[in-house]
């Protein structure tokens, strides 16, 4: 199965280098639908915001858009009017280009805050480029900024004999948090769906996904998902509520679920993907702001660089997370190995328990024995490389 | 003047190596009044809680007290009824010693979560500790654990003639965090103070220290802070509002900023201090949350440490902070240097940001132009030895 973004119906997509990564590097994707498509997205809820983003937000509102227009290596974020500048230009280069209305084009850029956007290269580059049914590889290639590979993600179900493709594609890093911080991904499919139904979707998607892994705390100015729907499947239309709602809304989640887990896994130097369940919490608020809290902590994350089973850590972050739990009821467990029983400190074999921090996926569970809700957040670790990489990002 | 826990009137103390660090160095520190002494205590609002913090706050309750012990290595946390038993175990050695009421000793534990305190050791060393009015530098030594030096300050002033003394011993170095996480603070005076006067003074104090400085984010299960005020200076009684209430509060506040800004620059891995000033924010709430959000990104203060002036950083913190205001009203300094002006990168001499940036103390200025409350948050750079020192801390 191809998981790229064209592997819907109806779309084309490119990556080029249009020169704002010094080295080189594709910086520049479009993807495209070649019918106007129903639209809907998610924003940083920074109350600074990238000027791209802002034209996104603004463009989408109505539901309906037909190209996506992604620069990375260059924020657009606090440059005032040059900024808006700026993204209108994107906009209308990829319009004349494309021959789509300006008003249906979602720009976004990602990169260093606070530099002018070479905007005369990226016009350039606009003009000449060609969108193919193969470009969407090469498209996830160039919306990267310090990820190490390109994340892609499809998936595919059926409505009555009728298939229904979702396909995405995501950069991320560092600076993601929680609450849709510094991530782009965009999502295609070409199911007939409503306007209603698919922002109601994303919603729920980005809910179970993008909002459940965390990198470093922090949140971008210039985040956003987006989603386009090609209609070309020919099925009956999706509506809000129905049967086949849930199974586009499930397949939806799973697409943005697996980029999720790949953006955490592929943190700004990452070594592990860190897993992190709090079972059987009295809310399942509770459950989540422990497993936020675990997920945020630089402590539990650097011990996770060291192997370190240090579940004192964890159980720590726990206290000071705002939830409400006894700690003389929770049990950790690290992957397989128990190491905390009603909040003590359990004798344990210290190699099994090595055995299983030293592993791409590690996973913590911390069982509260005080309800029946649960919740996970999936995390990476906290390298040395993280610091060296953050410390001279802009130079 | 001496700077030591031991300057004010009436106090002895003693550091001794009883054998939980490996390396021998000192990790039993007791500091011991004359006479029974006036005392409060803060702690930590992690629901974990240490066993032998829970016992000083118990023990603190009624206003008095003697004698505090603490050790260093361990934190005597997640433990069960062992560690209660521990912590009155460590009070009843020190009461027997001391021949003062272990009612009234202080307990306290600093170190690495659920591994079982070596009790028979403590007892053992504090049987035959001798505490000198020369003990003072070398308790302030036994409770460090990660820190690269002691901490001590020491301040007076005088009352119609009568000189008072305040002094203050602490460690901190990682989970510092704003609601004053793992730091263990000693603070003595031998001034003569009600109850109320002292509590009231200490709570003023922390807040305008402690509680505004930021390494890590996470909080500590053993963090507090104690005070014991002698009342052999020989002045009027200080009482809660009066004249020399408030001198007394403001030579305390600046004993504790004193240490808690030694605390942040001494954080795990640091190579500076940052101090950061929001300047002119709606209100106090929303000056803090900025200077706290920027304290404590990750994002900030790896860019700190790699001498990088990426204000957009700064400016993106503040965004999400949670506190209002209107970005495109905002100036930032770096030092003397301004980076940004109404929101927006101003053009600025790269030479002289790095030379204020290059130093041991970074100053970041926030102006938001919106109103006239200022605040300030004092925290580190993260270094790459921030990761290797928590890496494998437990290990």
């Amino acid at each position: 199965m191809d998981n790229s973004i064209t592997f819907p119906l109806g779309f084309t997509a490119a990556g080029v280098a249009c020169g704002i990564k010094k080295n080189g590097d594709y910086d520049l994707a479009i993807v495209h639908c070649e019918r106007i498509a129903t639209a809907a997205g998610m924003f940083t809820k920074n109350i600074v915001k990238g000027h791209s983003l802002m034209l996104a937000r603004k463009n989408v509102r109505g539901g309906r858009a037909q190209s996506v227009v992604i620069n990375s290596g260059n924020a657009n974020a606090c440059m005032g009017k040059r900024g808006d500048s700026d993204a209108l230009r994107m906009a209308a280069a990829v319009s004349e280009r494309l021959g789509c209305n300006p008003a249906h084009v979602l720009p976004g850029s990602t990169g260093v805050i606070g530099m002018p956007l070479p905007i005369e290269r990226i016009e350039k580059a606009i003009a000449g480029v060609c969108l193919t049914k193969k470009g969407g590889a090469a498209a996830a290639k160039a919306i990267m900024t310090t990820d190490t590979y390109a994340k892609q993600s499809a998936n595919c179900f059926s409505i009555a004999e009728r298939e229904i493709k979702i396909a995405g594609m995501a950069k991320g890093s560092g600076m993601i948090h929680p609450n849709m911080a510094t991530l782009i991904a965009v999502i295609t499919t070409d199911a007939v769906i409503t306007r209603c139904a698919l922002k109601s979707a994303l919603k729920e998607a980005v809910n179970r996904s993008f909002n459940r892994i965390s990198i470093d705390g922090d949140m971008s100015v210039c985040d956003q998902v987006l989603i386009l729907a090609s209609n070309l499947a020919g099925n009956e239309t999706i509506k809000k509520g129905s049967k086949n709602y849930k199974l586009f809304a499930d397949s939806l989640s799973s697409v943005c679920t697996e980029l999720a887990k790949m953006l955490a896994a592929d943190g700004e130097g990452a070594t592990k993907l860190l897993t992190i369940n709090v079972n059987n919490a009295r809310t399942k608020t509770d459950a989540l702001k422990i497993a936020r809290a675990i997920a945020n902590s630089p402590l539990c994350k650097t011990a996770a660089y060291g192997n370190d089973a240090n579940w004192g850590r964890l159980l720590s972050a726990a206290g000071y997370s705002g939830a409400k739990f006894d700690p003389s009821l929770a049990d950790i467990y690290i992957g397989k190995v128990q190491v905390c029983k009603s909040g003590v400190g359990v004798k344990f074999d210290e190699n099994a328990a090595l055995g299983e921090m030293d592993k791409k996926e590690v996973l913590y569970t911390v069982d509260l024995h005080s309800g029946i809700h649960s919740q996970t957040m999936w995390t990476c670790d906290f390298s040395t490389d993280y610091v060296r990489i953050n410390a001279d990002y802009r130079t």
